[in-house]
């Protein structure tokens, strides 16, 4: 669980450098949690785990559907009013995956079996997992055989997977293919090597149940075409699943097909007199439907009319429209980084998990881990908001404004929340799959107010970005006069002692970084929440001048009354934000200096990351960031801050910061980039392009870290590319790396589609697609329209500063035995011996 | 579980006034549970819920042994380094209790029975519960009843019970004893009435165990002599129980008796032949043994020890042994307040359930509730040191040695609970039955680091009212030395922004006051801890100087460098004590004053207490307090404040002050009285006094408030006498209440004691055992010696304030909406309505 560290992100040995795929050449049991997490597949609806289609042993035999949900009674060692009852977790669906090969009645398990040759390829243009063996057999037969897994990007509730075999002499062959409900039923080997880690205790981690949790509704076999239809209702939810199965053997072979079923369990095996030479192929195609509570039979149905169309499409179809949709993608999406094949196609794995995670969400919102693990149970946070909808926003809009829809429709809930912490307006959740505050711990979750701006902030980026005013209109509007209403509320004026102005100050939340927490005045909140105040006012504004009809409904129905927005403009222009002129920097919160300083030079890798080696209340007490979100303000609210004050606060909170969140290193790589430290912008960006290929944080066995996945777009665009956009307008500043060539990318706005290619010495804009578009570079205007390309001589690429910044002291400050505070480390955890005999070291 | 209003606190009709006993004259079924509090039996090792002896109908059948408790592995919604992992909670042991009478074979059913004759009685000078009935029996039989029931003071380990009837006419009688395993076995009905609130939902009850809790071990009876002996041992914890029971009928009437016994139910049944006019009486002694590990079967012979000793001395003389202890008692402990009968039997009820809670406690410590109800589950907090120990301190210094001890032994646990929150020294946990931290939510538990301080000062009040040089020595001075190391490692040194010297800091604590938490600089917490630095400053100085051996061996036990000292004296020197010049103030902690102010005058009865009405969040977020700290902390350490301070900070905070935490009206009257608010304090002192009698907080159902009867002496000695020590020195100024005759209380101090008699005109001071004692009246030193009284004329009972503070505005600070902060309450919950529409009312 430990730090590791990235000179070497991948074994290059056994995952080439390849410009359009994720190759693995030797298997191996050692990181079976990452490698399934890794070679994953999914469309942000349906996703699959990369477990071998042998089964066996796992780290977690994993299928998710996006929101397909468990609730339980939160149950709080020490409860108090307002805590959240409902909990929420992601449930492991029945498992498909499983073709068992057998040759002369010898199973194939990978684990211990002979493989002269081995591959498996996750292709980012075929969309397919696709994995070729050879297997020489304890009887000494040869076996060629080449599987595939796919989860279609055109069939929203469809997978499709392939076993294909060849012999090189005469055998008895079978193939069974499974279909496991492994929520409840007997679950197989799991891997306990150092990738296991240990599973007793990581509060990263999801919940278990302890009773059934799939209650069997339907389970039926086709006696003419061997289709099977299994559904379930979840105990608790009362949300329901069906799933059908189609398994069709291709083969010249003489064969026989048996089927079997039980609860938890059914088979279909293929018992083949398999001729040397010749195929031995098995489809199975799989459609899976879910709902809150549709009676299973009816969702059987629906799986049966996927499966259908399905057939009749074939399967050279159904690849032709995955590869289609991934030409579209990349066409719309793709960042080329220019000579650096390594970085590219880290790159490109990133961008093809997003895809992954949010092409058919379709009003389920993106998940933390999208449909690649359990972590996090599933849940949503603000993070898709903050790192993953600016690529959405700018590539595909369409799946910003249904990702954006789903918090639209979680507002009733978010009202209701609202109402219980005593605030007016809407409060969304800091965790949750269906709407309801999920999290039980709430310093670091519910205090979270920020959650509110965040959403109003993508939404607005959406708005700026597509022009959609119809979203606006009907939909987004109501998000942002709720939100501002909750800040309004939660804040309040107050006067200082220095005889200035009245200020908005609000208190008691916590900011992004987690490891300060319940304070005054995060300076990340405060700025947000005005963003957000004045965002609200603005929107209305924009609608009452534009669309009377529309300003008239929404008053009605928000029931909003004629001075609210002047209210809130007031509270925004009178917004406490801190500063320490003695310092010259921005306070993380109005106290946050008051602390002692944590030595992070001294902490041993051993203790990282700090929660969980330390108390939270040891932690809280010092000033040590898990991420610096005054750094993340001032990326997010470029134009509230002068370069000054960016290079001040950035050269102050990044000696402080653990970034033990894995969504640290874009925001800090970014600004990094922007103040001048641009060798330790790269390494942030390298942090977070490897963070689940080199398993930066130790825990991408539990699934793909999304957010970063999206962050390394921004890390890309905003970061080196240097667009800025907080005063709605596209701006580049760009910071190209020294050892690149070049890079390129595409910016989708108002429907135009601008590539940018950028170099050393200048920056090319072409329209691919539209017919005019208008940005700035490094504040001159320039104007598009056709298809020619417009070039825009650069400079150099910014400032230059050498090294990163290091901790300062806090001069003259010292414990009482002498120390200087800013060595103030507490005592290594676990050090009994030393402590019990009472040694006083300070 | 609202606020009760005290215009009433006792329903004379049913309890009327009487100087030495409580005294009840109706049965109700209303307020049971608050009955079974009032009425229950203790000396601090077992303790009975006075559960009518027949059984059935009850609130919580309750009988308990100090520290007898069964562990869990407590499960966090969402966990975190170093949080309590083992939580701890006081079994229900096996109820001796149960004696049923049936007359022609109908059963005495009190819900339903026609009683022309009532009453029960607590006597506070025999130590019985007595209760004497006339039951109309269904067929008219006349049947005069008497029980009593006794926790002998003498013998720690029993309890003794008798059963009377006689009829007026002869008839068939059975008397049935019975022993039941209420934790585990079936048990009786259960009060549903308004009494029993909902037991879904309170924080404050206790946990609730779904597996067996009490395995059996033993059970046995006697052939000959009938004697039961059960023990069993608790499944997580290993603790073992044994007891034994003697039954003995005594009457002149034929009977016969016939015993069974089974894993969690025992009975014995006498089947009479009584005649009219013979008394039936039943004698029922048990005695129950616990032990850590102690097999059943030798805590049974322990039991047997004590049956047979019992069945030696007989009846009669153990309840003259009971009056003995508790004349003895009353001798060194009685408070008289004259001319006040209502309120002289409420104080002597309070005084009375300290001897019940701490006699016999003898090492394990006196949890929150004493042995009279599950409340807290049996936990001990910082309340005893606090609110208690001074008590005992003062009139039975042995009971408050035994209860420091009982922290002595748990400096084990406290130096590994320091190391895990990362901390030298030692750090106590915030509530604990077997030493180790069982607070489940750290903001109001683990970080109420001044728990640490709280022991520390009662152990040095206790050293200095007694001089026992032997309890420093050889285990005291470990003690203040581990909690002086523990506070030099939590606080640091900084400069303030001024200019001025670096002081020393305390970030990120909790205060008493649970309304606001994790902050910095909490006044009462650095107040404290500077007392707790000095004070182990000065015990090892004051040891060298006198016994340099025992020194020697300190600095050895305890690794104690030479420097140490210097360096707690040099923090506390520098300690930061929260000042605000502007408001003439001592803020709360260093953010306090930053926050909004709660408007305590608009908030509904219906609204409180906060903390179950109010998420955490929302009232942190606020000026409002369940307690008032600074207050508290300017009793404590009076001689750290000046008087104008003192008046300044009442004035600020009482009107802030919610008084939700049932130890507030304590310090809060102490100090009204001593600032000149002398009707205000009269009310608090009453608040106090009827905390549990008049059920002021709605949970008397739960157990004896014990802190605040402890509390009820100070409020009298401390408060009404004007006593303070805080200097070492035993000083008087006086605050009689208007309407008192007077007041008289003793303090044991140096093994003298000193009767003190307050009246309006003079204050005489006695010793009534002793050679001579030093005080101060007014700052006038008075010498005692002798046995002859010593008047000191008065001139009056100190300053005289009229009403009381109300909320100030802070001036000039308001809403966005214009509304004065000082007026901002959140909405009220539930108001969905209103708050769904979105109407912003600030």
């Amino acid at each position: 669980m430990g730090w590791q560290p990235l000179s070497d992100p991948l074994d290059r040995t056994r995952f080439p450098v390849e410009p359009w795929s994720l190759r693995e050449v030797s298997p191996s049991l050692a990181d079976l949690g990452r490698t399934e997490t890794l070679f994953a597949v999914g469309n942000g609806y349906l996703g699959m785990r990369a477990n071998p289609e042998e089964g066996r042993v796992a780290y977690e035999h994993g299928t998710y559907i996006n929101g397909f949900h468990e609730t339980f009674r939160i149950r709080h060692a020490e409860d108090a009013y307002g805590f959240a009852t409902v909990g929420q977790t992601m449930v492991n669906v029945p498992d498909t995956k499983v073709i068992r090969l057998y040759v002369d009645d010898e199973p194939l398990l990978l684990a211990v079996a002979d493989l002269p040759h081995y591959e498996r390829v996750l292709d980012f243009r075929s969309g397919q997992l696709v994995r070729r063996l050879t297997w020489r057999t304890p009887s000494g037969i040869l076996a060629q055989i080449r599987s595939s897994r796919m989860v279609s990007l055109s069939e929203r509730h469809l997978a499709v997977m392939t076993y294909e075999v060849v012999l090189d002499r005469d055998a008895p062959l079978t193939l069974a293919s499974l279909t496991i409900n492994r929520q409840d039923g007997e679950d197989e080997y799991h891997v306990s090597g150092p990738d296991a880690g240990d599973p007793s205790w990581d509060p990263r981690k999801t919940e278990v149940f302890h009773s059934r949790v799939l209650e069997p509704a339907l389970a039926v076999r086709d006696p003419l075409t061997g289709r099977l239809e299994l559904g379930y209702r979840c105990t608790n939810s009362a949300m329901t699943v069906a799933l059908a199965v189609d398994e069709r053997l291709e083969t010249d072979s003489g064969f026989s097909r048996t089927d079997s079923l039980e609860t938890d369990l059914a088979e279909t095996r293929f018992t083949v007199q398999a001729k040397a030479g010749q195929p031995v192929k098995l489809v199975k195609m799989v459609a899976y439907h879910t709902s809150r509570g549709v009676p299973p039979a009816e969702l059987a149905s629906r799986c049966a009319l996927t499966l259908d169309r399905a057939d009749r499409s074939g399967l050279d179809q159904l690849e032709l429209e995955q590869r289609d949709c991934l030409d579209q993608f990349w066409q719309r999406s793709d960042v080329v980084v220019h000579g650096q094949g390594a970085i590219q196609q880290a790159v490109r794995w990133n961008l093809f998990q997003v895809i992954q995670a949010a092409a058919r969400a379709e009003g389920a919102g993106i998940p933390a881990k999208g449909v690649t693990g359990s972590g996090y149970s599933g849940h949503h946070f603000w993070d898709a908001e903050i790192y993953l909808l600016p690529f959405l926003t700018y590539t595909t809009p369409r799946w910003s404004r249904s990702a954006l829809r789903f918090r639209y429709t979680m507002l009733d809930a978010a009202r209701r929340r609202a109402r219980e912490l005593s605030e007016t307006g809407a409060l969304f959740p800091w965790r949750t799959i269906n709407g309801e505050e999920a999290s039980a711990f709430y310093a670091a979750g519910t205090a979270q107010y920020h959650i509110d701006a965040d959403v109003a902030y993508a939404l607005n980026q959406y708005l700026r970005a597509t022009g959609d005013t119809d979203f606006l209109e009907r939909e987004g509007i109501d998000i942002l006069v709720e939100t501002a209403r909750m800040w309004n509320g939660l804040g309040f004026m107050r006067l200082d002692g220095g005889g200035g102005p009245a200020e908005f100050h609000i208190h008691g939340v916590t900011g992004p970084d987690e490891y300060t927490t319940v304070v005054n005045d995060n300076l990340f909140t405060n700025v947000m929440a005005r963003f957000n105040l004045r965002a609200a006012a603005d929107a209305l504004r924009g609608i009452e001048l534009t669309n009377p009809e529309a300003y008239s409904k929404a008053v009605a129905r928000l029931d909003l009354s004629p001075d609210e927005p002047a209210r809130w403009l007031e509270s925004a222009g009178a917004m406490h934000i801190p500063y320490d002129s003695s310092l010259g920097i921005n306070p993380q919160d109005d106290q946050f200096l008051e602390k002692e300083i944590w030595d992070l030079a001294s902490t041993p890798p051993s203790q990282r990351p700090l929660l969980l080696h330390y108390h939270p209340l040891v932690i809280y007490r010092f000033q040590v960031l898990k991420q610096a979100d005054v750094v993340l303000a001032q990326f997010l609210c470029a134009h509230d801050f002068t370069s000054d004050e960016k290079l001040a606060d950035f050269d102050y909170y990044d000696p402080l910061t653990t970034r033990d969140s894995s969504l640290s290193a874009v925001a800090q790589g970014i600004m990094a980039s922007e103040v001048g430290y641009q060798e330790l912008g790269q390494k942030y960006f390298r942090e977070a392009l490897y963070v689940d290929l080199a398993d930066v944080h130790g825990n991408a066995s539990d699934g793909v870290h999304t957010a970063s996945a999206g962050g390394v777009w921004s890390a890309l665009v905003f970061g080196f590319g240097g667009l800025r956009d907080s005063d709605g307008q596209i701006r580049f500043d760009p910071r190209l790396p020294e050892l690149w060539d070049g890079l390129t990318f595409r910016l989708t706005v108002s429907g135009a589609r601008l590539r940018v290619d950028l170099r050393q010495e200048e920056l090319t804009l072409t329209l691919e697609a539209g017919t005019q578009a208008d940005v700035f570079v490094r504040g001159e205007p320039v104007h598009l329209s056709g298809s020619e390309p417009t070039v825009v001589a650069l400079a150099g690429q910014g400032p230059r500063l050498i090294g990163a910044p290091t901790a300062r002291d806090i001069t003259g400050a010292r414990r009482s035995d002498g120390s200087v505070i800013t060595a103030s480390v507490p005592p290594a955890v676990g050090d009994l011996t030393d402590g019990a005999t009472g040694s006083d070291t300070g």
